[in-house]
């Protein structure tokens, strides 16, 4: 660990080791560029999703929510360009077969499988979606594509929900799920994932108002990352060159995060005008425009997206939380969550596992347990040293000891993750200390 | 509408025309056994999961929460048995070679579809799992399958979760998220999909508890549907008979709801004893078991599986919340949503849209916005007896209306979904009276 923060070992052994990620079908071998989730990763990303939903969605007049199938009629992915267009250029080594993305390869170089000098063939598009077939008959009648992007549906879609909810310009629609894309190589751990999870919202507006929403929204966002406690010395604007844009983008936005491999993008914020809507309207045959009652047309609105992958989040988010302090001469590692992010909110711990001091501590979890929103953890084994050090390793923001003095005086030792303060209170005023 | 609720068409119309629930990609002529969730259905869907998360997962100190890949290494598939045994036998038309599930085809008709009479072949089997290829290379060596359900990745991580958080039997673990299966007739809207949503939670206990812990799994499980407000008439218990059992389990449960198209499967509550484990365990080579430190052996634990789909439960939901009632000589439709599930929780409703009443009523709106825990919707459009029926129709506990005398008193009208009561109170009373 340096100034920049941990190493990008320190964070996937931590996040192995105490619950939060590891390498999917792990007992077999794994399967290159997917993760599961542990208790704790679980519980961290249903808080991020929660915190987006309700900051983008659930609280905001205008922002309706969608919950659209992975699996669409191809139809939507041929309107959408990804049939033709969603390509890696891809270089295969003429000896071995191996295959690598032509931007990360040498071709004057080995080949790094077999050793082979001077054996690369043409480069060759590799179209990024996974392919499958639905109903029970196979080809290409039946072939069907798992999404490469959460907004597919919600421009196919749109017509929908303008109707049932009567929206007026501007507004979003906006869902959170798996995303796939068949990474020739993933890498850097859940950061270039095959199958991710994406949270992203469509915001539709007029045509001569999108420079001005784009650039509210870059500030919406960037504010959003700010307070769930992302560090902002590691937080940095990018903007598209336009070589870089999609073709349907006007301008294009990057926040980087400082990853411990580079400085990545987290969130992207683009411009999309009215490229979606245009398409799938002609593809479709529906109009898929807006009557706006203020000039009596039928107008084709643009389209500002803000567009975040849940595990890039989640890996920054344990990156800006990580820290490591010497305390008595030992390294404490603790990740400082967020409260509203930590995947346990308090732990209740007694100091020993004994008949007589089970009761009240169960009496204490069960009471803490009804006025906390979020996870309350109870454990009783191992010295209480190595469980303080569990729960800083966690996140925990408060640890609750029950020791026998608390038999008597009926109050317990309350601990501060981030300073390791302690104080007593009274158990009966616990719910007002801990919330 | 009869005394046993609505008819699926009274449903599938209400759930399309009110953005609940309708055909995935359907500007593209859909794509049988898909749906997306509109706005409501997408709030509903959430609540309904929140809900289950808080009570099997987020407030039970021995559960805990897992989010794997849907895409896992095929060994997994191949040990579960899914691989050689997800089959449906499947009979086709060998001259229009149209597909039919053996078990709803009478073999001496005509083929529905091309109408020869005596066409059929032989009985063959049809794997259930959508297949894919993961990688750049094409072929069964990266093939890969859609996860057919959650739990497989729940049994193969089962010693990670047992290390990070030491468990002790009995322990749980749960997850939420999609499974897939390729069924040759999808039907009956969304109660038999391709593409649905799990909530499954493996309880594994000491083998000679099982029988006790299946009791008491039933048990939590019927209390928490009626909890959540579906109609205890339309629920039964179902005990499979030996043959109905996949080959792993020794008992097993559904609870059945009354659905329009009969009484079919809302939750299977099964014995899956130690079969998933003891398969996993020899085609890893991993030893998935539990040291008892009670006897100081190692036990391979038994398993209580509650398995239930999030659209089926949604459809039930939907089906015991719905009531037409008759006012004033007009049909109303009113959706009587269990509060907590409700999409969305009040409305905020000024009496007409004018320049006087608009500040004021988006003062009430923020007041609300901020105090109340679900969505407020703001709606100023239409007369107010129609914004009335629609908020009936999405099932909203509570509307909020602003009238001209709101300025001169500062009060405002609650109107109650269910009664049609409405009571005067004080702005500043708001949020005591709408929680």
């Amino acid at each position: 660990m340096n100034d920049a923060g941990p190493d990008l070992d320190t964070l996937v052994s931590l996040a192995k080791r105490r619950g939060f990620v590891w390498p999917a079908s792990e007992i077999y071998g794994g399967l290159a560029g997917f993760y599961d989730l542990g208790p704790y990763g679980a519980q961290l990303a249903r808080n991020i999703k929660e915190a987006w939903w309700n900051h983008f969605v659930k609280k905001r007049p205008n922002i309706y929510g969608l919950d659209s199938a992975i699996i669409q009629n191809p139809k939507l992915w041929e309107a959408s360009g990804h049939v033709a267009g969603f390509n890696d250029p891809m270089v295969e080594c003429q000896k071995c077969h191996t295959r690598y993305r032509q931007e990360q390869l040498d071709t004057s170089k080995p080949c790094e499988n077999c050793g082979q000098t001077d054996s690369f063939g043409d480069s060759k598009t590799f179209n990024m979606m996974f392919k499958t077939s639905v109903g029970p008959v196979k080809g290409d009648d039946a072939a069907a594509y798992l999404r490469p992007e959460t907004a597919g549906a919600i421009f196919a879609d749109f017509d929908h929900v303008k109707e049932v909810t009567r929206a007026k310009l501007p507004f979003g629609i906006a869902q959170i799920g798996k995303a796939f894309r068949n990474e020739i190589s993933p890498r850097d751990f859940i950061f270039r994932l095959r199958e991710l999870e994406q949270m992203e919202l469509e915001y539709f507006v007029y045509p001569q108002h999108a420079g001005q929403e784009l650039s509210n929204m870059k500030q919406i966002c960037w504010d959003w990352l700010t307070a769930l406690g992302l560090n902002q010395a590691n937080l940095s604007w990018y903007q598209h060159t336009e070589d870089e844009r999609a073709h349907y983008a006007v301008d294009s936005w990057d926040i980087n995060y400082a990853y411990p491999f580079g400085q990545k993008e987290l969130w992207g914020i683009a411009n999309r005008t009215d490229f979606d809507l245009q398409a799938h309207s002609k593809a479709s045959g529906k109009e898929l425009n807006y009557f706006d009652p203020e000039t009596n047309t039928h107008i084709t609105p643009y389209v500002i997206e803000p567009s975040i992958g849940v595990e890039r989040l989640l890996l920054a988010v344990l990156h800006s939380a990580y820290y490591e302090e010497e305390v008595k001469g030992e390294k404490r590692v603790v990740l400082k969550f967020d409260a509203k992010l930590a995947p346990v909110q308090v732990a209740v711990l007694p100091l020993s596992k004994t008949d007589k001091l089970t009761p009240l501590a169960h009496q204490v979890y069960q009471r803490l347990n009804e006025s906390v929103d979020g996870v309350v953890e109870y454990d009783e084994t191992q010295s209480i040293g190595r469980r303080y050090r569990r729960q800083d390793e966690i996140g925990t923001p408060k640890c609750v000891t029950i020791d026998f003095e608390s038999l008597n005086d009926q109050q317990v030792t309350i601990r501060e993750r981030d300073t390791m303060e302690q104080k007593r209170v009274k158990i009966e005023e616990l719910s007002k200390e801990v919330v």
